[in-house]
Order: structure tokens, then sequence, then C-alpha cells
């Protein structure tokens, strides 16, 4: 399980493994000459036949990032031995009220802990390492990311208090690590934060490849183009499975540069000589940080930074040389009054609309420290992630009501993706020529896309797998398939409570959101069975009470007359009459009002 | 107030002023030479002098479609007469949990109804006649819209019981209807609905142009393009005020005519070949119909109809003539099973994934009649209006895992809009020529992209209102200004209940589904002042309570240590004991859970 100090292998040998015959050449080759190779495992020492080899499959078992955006994590397991790739959050849609984020259901890896050899991560964003500190919780195992991943999930686990806890060990790209009989290489890619990687994992059955979530940039902001030629030679030493990013699948062509954008703002700095400007950005888009630096420093001007994420991440990502700014160029915001508004860049978060968030708050005219006015250049840099349109709307309404004037709209070319389009996926398939195809990181519909994508360029339907989380997907040279299920689901975290909102709360939530609720209550005395306090009826979230009085009055008469008609028997039984009351009530006000608000009788024994 | 069965005028003269010396000529030159001239209402047959129309200006009083979309409503006022323009619905957004439709506050029309001379419709979409119900259950007053809008109209009266109470009066756009002292003569617009008109409101003060909702179509779907002579004429005999429609003003360019789409349905159709079609679209949308029906015919399919919605427009449209197809088409659904799937294309509602639309109940696998199967070629011809797009992307995922074949995406060019973009507006300025403009129908950032637009077009600043609802914009020759301000709102329908869901009832609902409730139960002897029962505890929405047994225990001793606490004079103000129980057992359940549920403290006098 150490890391592999190897060397760097640019000249496009393989690590650990010149001179030696490779254990796997080209698999669609093997499958023809099946019965006469034998396979040597270079990273475990030992050698494979192919009988062994059928009977040592490697199993992928996806627990989150199938069918949903979010929440990604994939079990490697081979033998005796299991890793983990990335354990990402989910943010909760209008399907989940008051949940605060969506994690993964980590009973499978919990139950088998013993083998768990790591945890290797592709980069730091949210929906993919907003899980791990809820895992750690559970099982002690070491992380493995590059330099600026285990920044971020420092910052996380340090929220969590555990920062001292676990052990974080840093990768860089080519670099291998052993997890017991399988090992995990590291392959730069580009995305929208530095240092993402993606992963070849090589298993006694095989090389898989795992894009994490990339995009192929020609010119991006920090020089480092992913590492295609590695994706190449791993295609030529033959890979057993691709799994690929497929966010956007429904795209075509190619995804633009990260560097387009800061052209856009440099075209925008121009028009917005004068004015303050004021850009919300994602924090953990560095690159654009940078450009919005490097503009804001031609144009002579200052660069303030707002939001709790924006100013954690821009520190960490200064302290570590991912973000470089002249001395001077960033100052504290309250140093801000000191230069004129043409001087001014301000940085923020809140390119989401999120209603807590520094630009909302300046958009409601609620923030401290900066008010909006018609002096105010403001760029949103970021396309509104679905279910967030609303927010953002709100949001350019109110900065537009102030008199700034606010880009936003795709044609100013503020934003582009950080993930691959249709082209970029199938260069990806080209290079890396795969057995067999498994589609990761999307909806269904992303999913379906991107196995047409695989097809249209040949691969065969039985070789492509559209999982589903808990899926236990077998495969060796022979075959792929899905074996068995295991545990897997979300776990909503509320608070401090981790998987204590289920599906009853859930309910109840929308239904008293719905339309509100009403409690009835009765005190009975307990020896006689006769009523001796109520029905007294009190609603929340149902109707204006005070301008409804005579539709409560009456429901309360409805209720009396039940209460009258039954007989001491009758008022023993409470689930009986509770559901009497519940029924004969609900009845009347759906008649009265066309709602069902959620009805709760309470009977007080006195 | 009756209606004017004037000639048709495409000869280019004014109606029924043919030889009379125009009233307003331009107005900017107008400007110049004011005192000079003497400007003539050909309405009322009156003259006015420059002096008398000063004291006769025009007022507008838009009660919705101003920030916001949907509930598009505007008032215009001179003298004593008033008219209403639409009177349209919006549907809730994220912010109104449990309330049906949102209406405008009629306060203002009805505590004038007696001088209200009539309600004029620009077309039939919800947005713009969905309120006419519940405003004429409030004043009694005649409705004049074209064929296809009136029937839609009576179709919602019906639903209300009123359609034998409300007088509906049929116009044809070039037909000008008397409003007291203003006239409002109907033209025709493109929309995505037939029939569909702008206004031109001839008042004492001057010209009023009124879009409605439109798009400029060279191709339309009947043949009949938006009457651009018309709008030209009233700009050069001078035109007062343009309000146009701004949906789209953040577009640029021009909207495509609804006809590409019939081009693309037809390149599906070959491709579906073998296969059953299922298209789902608006049900207003019949150009859009008659385009599939179109292409039904020519690939020798029967057309089948599913959803209420759809139904009832197609039945209605077919009546009256909108849409044509021939004898034997459209088939009932029963009779589908005749026919091989390749015979068949079934229309229906569900276009926005509307969770109880009949594509949904097919996507769920739980409509009755159609069971989706890999055979199926499902085209989703619509756009998802904001906030809608996670409930599409549900549908479209639920379909494609039943092996469905979905078109969906923009590429496919299976929509376009219904509405101008900028280049559109641009025309309809350039034609109109007006003296001032009002932005209508669009939140705040269409509004004020649209005054952009004006004023790169040379309009003064000065010259333009962006409004709000409420607003009395007061206008004559000399200026525009916001005079004063009238009660305006939004009226929330919840069920039966017609403003009985205020901001408390909508604050408690948020409240309750973001953690649930907490209601803690106490019985109180009256005479001594002891505690006879409780506190007991019961949750909703809160937590899972079984598994949360300890808490909940901790939770009620917390409340019986504060009632040891107290003496007899202190359970006697319950107001006080109530609040001392919420605040600490809040506080103690946020100390445990981060969360706030709402805590109600019930105390039962025995």
């Amino acid at each position: 399980m150490a890391l592999t100090e190897g060397k760097d292998n640019r000249g496009g040998k393989a690590p650990q493994n010149s001179g030696k015959v490779n254990y796997r050449r080209n698999v669609r080759q093997n499958n023809r000459v099946r019965a006469l190779e034998t396979l040597q495992n270079r990273h475990g020492g030992k050698t494979y036949s192919k009988k062994e080899n059928r009977k040592n499959p490697v199993k992928i078992i996806p627990l989150g990032g199938l069918n949903e955006i979010g929440k990604n994590m994939t079990v490697f397991e081979c033998c005796n031995d299991i890793f983990i790739l990335d354990c990402g959050l989910a943010f909760p849609d209008m399907d989940l009220p008051g949940v605060d984020i969506v994690i993964p259901d980590f009973t499978y890896v919990v139950e088998n802990k013993e083998r768990v050899r790591g945890v290797v991560l592709t980069h730091g964003h949210e929906d993919h390492i907003g899980g791990l500190a809820y895992l750690l919780k559970k099982i002690d195992v070491p992380i493995y990311g590059t330099r600026l991943t285990l920044a971020l999930v420092k910052g996380k686990l340090e929220e969590h208090g555990l920062a001292d806890k676990v052990k974080l060990c840093e990768v860089q790209p080519r670099k291998t690590v052993h997890m017991g009989c399988m090992a995990v290489e590291f392959i730069k890619v580009n995305h929208s934060i530095p240092d993402a990687v993606g992963m070849a994992i090589h298993t006694p059955a095989g090389i898989i490849v795992h894009t994490g979530d990339f995009k192929v940039d020609f010119s991006p902001v920090d020089g480092e183009i992913i590492d295609l030629a590695r994706f190449g030679e791993l295609g030529s030493r033959g890979v057993l499975a691709l799994m690929a990013d497929s966010t956007n699948a429904e795209r075509d062509g190619f995804t633009r540069s990260e560097r387009t954008v800061g052209g856009s703002f440099e075209k925008l700095f121009e028009s917005a000589v004068g004015k303050r400007i004021i850009i919300a950005t994602f924090s953990s888009n560095i690159h654009r940080i940078q450009q919005i630096i490097d503009n804001a420093v031609r144009h002579n001007r200052k660069v303030s930074v707002f939001g709790r994420s924006m100013i954690h991440v821009m520190s960490t990502a200064l302290e570590l040389g991912y973000l470089k700014a002249p001395e001077g160029t960033v100052i504290d915001i309250d140093e801000m009054s000191r230069y004129p508004d043409e001087q001014i860049v301000l940085i923020t978060t809140g390119s989401q609309g999120e209603p807590m968030s520094a630009l909302t708050r300046m958009a409601m005219n609620s923030h401290k420290k900066v008010t909006i006015t018609p002096n105010d250049f403001i760029i949103i840099s970021a396309t509104p992630i679905p279910g967030n349109e609303k927010y953002v709307t709100r949001v350019v309404n109110e900065l537009m009501k102030s008199g700034a004037e606010v880009v936003y709209e795709a044609m100013y070319e503020v934003h582009v993706s950080g993930h691959a389009c249709q082209e970029e996926l199938k260069l990806i398939q080209a290079l890396t020529r795969p057995k067999y195809f498994i589609p990761v990181h999307g909806e269904y519909k992303h999913l379906a896309k991107h196995a047409q994508i695989a097809r249209s360029m040949g691969m065969p339907e039985e070789n492509i797998i559209i999982g589903e989380i808990g899926n236990v997907i077998e495969m060796d040279d022979n075959s792929i398939r899905i074996a068995s299920q295991v545990t897997a689901g979300r776990v909503m975290v509320d608070g401090l409570g981790v998987g204590d909102v289920g599906s009853i709360v859930l309910r109840d939530r929308k239904h008293l959101a719905q339309d509100g609720l009403i409690i009835v209550v009765i005190g009975i005395e307990r020896v006689s069975n006769t009523i001796v306090s109520g029905p007294d009826i009190i609603s929340r979230g149902f109707v204006y009470v005070r301008e409804s009085e005579a539709l409560m009055d009456e429901a309360k008469q409805v209720l009396m007359r039940v209460l009258d008609s039954c007989n001491s028997n009758e008022l023993r039984e409470w689930g009986t009459l509770k559901t009497k009351l519940r029924d004969v009530l609900s009845e009347y006000i759906y008649g009265k009002t066309k709602r069902s608000p959620m009805i709760l009788p309470i009977i007080m024994e006195v």
C-alpha cells in the first residue's frame, strides 16, 4: 500500500515493467489466442494462468454517480482486496425538503472494512470528496490524491475534527499506488479544477481506465494538457474496460478551452472602464480565478475576495502556488475603500444564486460591506446547475434593479464546461480502445447517450454495461456481467443527523408543506371514559385562522358530533377513535376547501 | 361598448376615419409644433384642444405581468372609463408550497367596477385568461376576444359554473370595440397559439400599441403573417406609447418559424419507420399539432390523443376548424390496438414533465392504456420552462430506461419559441415609432434588456418606464410618469380557497417542510394549577422516532425540569409558560441535531 516512487515514464514505457512481457497486449486479440497465453501480474509479481484469471475476475461496484448527478463513489474489488475511487456528496433536489446533503450508503464497505486498502481521489470537487468525512468516521483507511485535492480534503476533515486521524498520501500523475493485488496509476486530465486525474487500474484481470471528471483542453491555463499519450499507451497495451465521464454526453462537438473565458474577460474589462467589476464564479475554478487576477493586473485593478469558500480556496491555492498574484494585488476587504471603483475587482461566491452566498446578499442589499450601484459591472461566470435557474434569475433581477450592468448570458462566453463533449468522449474511446465500456457520472439519459457514442464507434452492445448503484459488475477477459447486488442507496444528512431522515419523515415534510396540519386535542378522564376537555383545534400552514373562524368553528362542531355519538366503550379504544376523528374531519375539510392537511388527533389521558 | 363592424382596412386607411385629419401624426414632430395643433378624438367624435388633452391623460395600471412571468393583466383608464387587457394566472414557484395557482389582486378593479367597460383578451393561454373566472365572480363585464380565445375561455367558465352568466363577444383582427372614451382595435400577431392579437388602444391622449405575446413568423402554418402593415400604419399616424412582450428580450436574432418544427418532424418520422411515435407538446400549440397530423397523414399513421387538456383543446380546435384532419385520421384511444406500432402517432400532454400528465404516467409505467417499449420513438416538442428542468429530465430518464428512443435536445429543432427575439422587437419599435416605451411581460431582467434595445434605437431614457404592478402610469403628449400607486399583488388559490393562504401560512408550510414539528402536550388542572398530564411529545417530519427514542426521552426530561421549576403562579401564565417550553426545547433540540423544528406547546385545561 506504499506509494511507488517510480520514474516518470514519458518515454512511453510502462512503469516498473520495462522489458517484461505485458500481461495483456490487446484484449480483442487475447480473446482469440486465449488458451496459449500466460498472463503475468506485474504489480503483485505473481503470474496467473488464463484459467486462474477466470477465477479472479475484477468486480466494480458503483455506490454512487450512476443514474444521478453527484455522490460519485466506486468500489473496486479483486480477490481479497478492495479500494474505493472517490467519495462524494450530492445536493438534495426538491424531493428532499430540509435535507442538507446526500451521501452514499456505506454499508458494503463498512461490512468489508478489513479488506479496504484505501481511497483514491480524482479531484477536489464536493461530488467527489464531500462524503469522505462521513466515510472516515466509519472506516480507517489512507487517502490518496494529488496535492490540491488533499489540501481541500484536509479542510473538510478539519471541519469534522478528523484532521489528525487520517493518513493523507500525496500522489503525482504517472505515479502508481498499490492496493493489494491491484495498482492504481494516476493520469493527468483537464477539468474545472487543477490537479484532476483519471486512473488506470491495473488488476489481475486487466487494466481498467477511469477518466474521472475530464475534458480535453489543448490550451489549459496552467499549460498542462491532459495526458493523452498515456491513455493511448494503455490502449495499445490493451484496456479491459473504460469507465468515462458522461456529464456532457448529450452535447455535440468539443468543450471550449478554459482560456476562451480569459479572452471574454479581457473584452469585458475593457468595456467596464470606470466601473467596479464584480465576478461570481465557483471557488474551486482556480484557473478561472487566475484569469480574473491576470486581467485585474493588466487593467490596474486590485482584487478583493468575498464568500467563505472563495476565501478558503483562494488562500489555499495561493499558498500552494496553484494561484499566482503579484504582491499587493489581492487586498483585504477593508482596504477596498481606499481605491476608487475603477481600480477594483471583487471575486465572489454565489454564481448559482445560493440564498446565503455573498452575491445574493449583495443583490438583496443585505451585505455589510458591498452596496450595488449603477457603477457596478457584474459578471456571472457560470451556468445555472439544473434546479438553480430560478435562484440565479432572482439574483440577476435584483442586481439589475440596483442599476448595475449584469453579464450572464451564454452569448458573452463567460463560462465553459469542465466536462468532455461528444467528440472528446470519442477521442478517449479511440485512444484507449477498451474491450468493455461502462459509462459513469450521469443520469440515465447521459449514460444512454454515452453508450450510443460507444456503439457508433463499433463497440458491441453486449460489451456495454449501463449499471445502477449497488450492481456488482464482474468482468474478466471472457465476459462482463452484473453478477449480484449489494446494499446501496442514498443517506440523508440533515444537521447533525446522518440517516435519521428517511422516507416517512420526508413524506410527512412534503405533506406538511402542501397543506399544513390540523391538531385535534381531547382530554379523556381515564376511569369513567368521559371527555373532560376539548375538542380543541389548532392549525398551522392550513388557512389564515383569523379569517376562517367559521370554518374552524364548524369543524369543531363536526368533531363534537362524533364524540357525542361515541359510547364509553368506543371512547376507550383510542386507536379507533383517532381514526374516526381523522376520517370525519378530513372529509369535512376536503369538502369545504379541497385541501388535505395532515390531521393529528391527540388524546390526553387525565 | 358595442362591436364596431367596420370594414377591413387592408388598403392602409384608418378604420372609420378615412379622410379625416389624423389626430396624431408623429409624436416627436408633435412635440415641436405642440401649441399649434388641435387633436381630434376620432372614436368619441369629440375634439380635444391640446389643453384639454393635458387634462385627460390616459392611465395604464399593470396589475400583473411586470417583474414576473405570468398573471398578465393591465388596466387602461381615461376620464370615467376603465377596461382591462387580459386576466391571467401564474403557476406558483418553489416559494409557494401547496399553492395551486396565483392570480392578480383585483381590489382596484372591484372598487371601480361601475366604471369597467369590459375585458379584452389577446389570446387563449392560461397566463392571459386563467384569472378571468375569478375576476368574473367579482365583477360583471363583457369579454372581447377572437374566436379560439373565447372558445377556450368558455371552457374555463364552464368549470366555474359561470358559462351562462358572462357575455362573450367575438372580435376579428382589424375590428374595433369601444370602451367609453377609448376604443380597442385588434391586430393579428403570430404566437404559439392561433388567433392571437395585439391591440391599438385609441385614447383621447393618443394611440397606445400593446403587442400581447407575439413573434414575427413569415411562414406561419396557417398562412396568416402578423399584420406588420397595420403596426406601420399606426406608427405613421403617431403612436404615443408602445407596450411590447419582453419574454425573449435576452435572445439575439430572430425566433425561427413554427414551420421549421414541421420540417424536423418530417425527418424524425422518416427515421422512426417501423416504430410507434409519441409526441408530447403544449395542447394549445394547435399549429404544431397540425404539423404532427400532416406528417401522420403523409406517413400513413393514425393519430390518437392523450391527456385531458390535449383532448379538450384538440376537439375544440377540430370543431372550430382551426385544426384540419382527414376523416378517420384521429382515432379513439381504444381503436389503437387495431393498428401496428408503425401506423400510430400518439399526441400527449406532459412536455413539461408535469407529475400527473399522460407522458409522465407512461414513463413511470402507470398509464392504463400505454406501455413504453423499445419500439417507441418519443419526441418532446418543448423546452422546459425554468423550474421544470428536473421534472422533464426525470421523464426522459424513465422513458429511456424502457428502451425507447427519446428526442428532446435543442439540436433536433423540435421546438421553437412563441415570443419575439431582439431583432423582432426592434422591428416592432421601428414600425410603430412610439414616443414612450413600456416593456411588459417579463421579469426585471427581461424588461431591462428590452429597455436597452429601445435605447439603442434612439429612445430617450426618460421616455421609457420600467414599471411595477400597481403603478399608475399616467401619460399624455407632454409627459409620462408614475403618478400614484394602487393595490396590487398576488392572490394565492389553494383548492377552493382564494386568498386564504397568505404569508403566515406559507412561512409555516416552509418551516414545516424544512424541519418538521414537535408538539408538546400538557394537561393543567385549572383550580390548583398543577400538572395532571404530560408533558407528552409528538413529532412529525423531524426524525424517525423509533430510531431516536433516546433523544425524545431526553427532550421529555428537559421539559419536565422546566415544569418542575415553575411555581403555581408561573403555571397560571400560559403564554409565558409556552414561550419558556418552546425556547428550552428548541435550544436542546438544536444543540443535539442542528435542526429547528416548529415547536408547538399545547396546554390543555382540565
